[in-house]
């Protein structure tokens, strides 16, 4: 039976060493890490996900700003609401002093606005959430590194690592090429030395291919697509997937399953996250772990 | 036997091609496209480089400007002269109109010149060469294009796709992750649909995975490492490698090799490419296709 990854259990450490540094940086510099949240709209799962973004960053002693936009803001007033953000530098939030030194745009945003055109905008000292084409660049260049590595890949590595899963020469297979989980975690475990394969909705009997890897991180959006028997015995499975299927059973009338059959696959991988309480919980916390290094450079830099 | 693809004759096609859209650009705009070929200080193969991309313009009918740096000039001189080459837009030359729409700084660079500060400097515009880390970052990502591809991955997908080799579904490995050639490669393998696999230095056994590819990228500086043996059946060979071997039977003392043994290989490839005589000469057809790409953009925006 595989060792389940607690990734409740991981975020909750994590975020322990993140408001100790935000603790040290306040007695240091005399302000704390502030980040700026804007949403455009009022879709339920953006606000939803907003909240607990918001949420964290209280717990953590980090300042959130509420950029509240509605549906209907053009994509211009948009990107000069961005611009005003990169510039800000210190503010005072209730006699706190604080410095905004993050900048996250809640996706996607409304179809007449053009989102990589926005995303391009923000500040490349600010963009936490690493979707910026040129850190993606540098994520892709050998000998160079981004500011900041997106979350939802940070977090599969962090997972790995905080586990004892070694990734330097082991063959890795990501499933899905999205630009937020499967291409840039595919970058980071090439970073990492492992021999890496990029399985999509292109690949043909990608089975075959699953069962040789020895780390898999699964991003397809496909619900429990992979099998227990396309995994090799003692691999380590991420599963990103968070898909929402009908049953009856339950209240909602949904439950949330993976791109992975964990009933399976747990009874043949090393190590297997679960679906929830995996990957979900760590995404924000690279976020909040994005911001407190952002603002590091930030403060040392304004010093 | 392997169909061995003819790099000299591919090349000569596209070069045609090149010169005749050059002709039709030239009489529509009146003027032609031309090049910034900026070299720094006195090596040997930088020189012999850039003799043959000056010399591939004037035959097409671009114009190719020489900057000539001594060895000892200051990064922030160089960084100079790329910025006025960034808004140099049109010239005149012995009565010729022309507009300066290709930037090309020949690499390495002396030790005392930060390579990567001086490519981000060139106009993302003008940027041929494709090395620009946005433009990388644009390579990666799904649904965004680079406006240049880098020249060397761009040849090896077109001596595949002139050679009838289809991408899409295809598993395909790349052997070697340099930003030059190896990473770009499989990030168009990607684009192009096919199951990329990025074998290295770290991954153990290549040649297991090696002999699963349909699709054979090695750009890996290794003499003939890629044996006979590791290729399967019917498989396409491109051969990036153009390594110098000793050989006393040779005038100069040494022959050029490639990273596949092609005498084992094109036995059992369905398709190879020699060295000398493959990519080679695609590599700087790229870089004049890149030029004309570029100035077709360049005369329309400032038409």
């Amino acid at each position: 039976m595989a060792t389940v990854i607690d990734g409740k259990a991981v975020a909750q450490t994590i975020r322990s060493e993140i408001a100790e540094e935000v603790r040290a940086l306040s007695q240091k510099y005399g302000k704390v890490p502030g980040l700026a949240v804007v949403i455009v709209g009022n879709r339920k799962d953006s606000q939803s996900y907003v909240g607990m973004k918001r949420k964290a960053c209280a717990e953590l002693g980090i300042k959130s700003f509420d950029i509240d936009l509605p549906e209907q803001v053009s994509e211009s007033d948009l990107i000069k609401q961005v611009h005003q953000l990169n510039v800000n530098p210190d503010v005072h939030v209730c006699g706190k002093k604080c410095m905004q030194s993050g900048i996250l745009v809640q996706l996607p945003l409304p179809k007449h606005i053009n989102e990589e055109k926005v995303l391009s905008e923000i500040s490349l000292e600010k963009d936490v959430d690493g979707f910026h084409p040129l850190n993606i660049g540098k994520l892709a260049m050998k000998d160079r590194d981004p500011l900041f590595l997106p979350c939802t890949p940070k977090a599969c590595i962090e997972l790995l690592s905080r586990s004892g899963v070694s990734i330097k020469g082991k063959k890795a297979v990501v499933v899905g090429r999205s630009n937020i989980v499967g291409l840039p975690a595919s970058l980071l475990l090439l970073k990492a030395d492992a021999t890496v394969t990029i399985v999509h909705s292109r690949t043909t009997q990608p089975e075959s291919i699953i069962r040789e890897a020895d780390i898999v991180i699964a991003a397809a959006g496909q619900p429990m697509m992979i099998k227990g028997s396309w995994i090799k015995p003692g691999a380590a499975v991420i599963d990103v997937g968070t898909n929402a299927v009908d049953d009856p059973t339950k209240k909602s009338g949904y439950r949330l399953v993976g791109d992975v059959d964990f009933e399976e696959a747990s009874k043949v991988a090393g190590w297997i996250t679960p679906v929830p309480g995996g990957v979900g919980p760590m995404t924000v916390t690279m976020l909040l772990h994005n911001t407190l290094e952002g603002a590091k450079r930030c403060f040392e830099k304004n010093h």
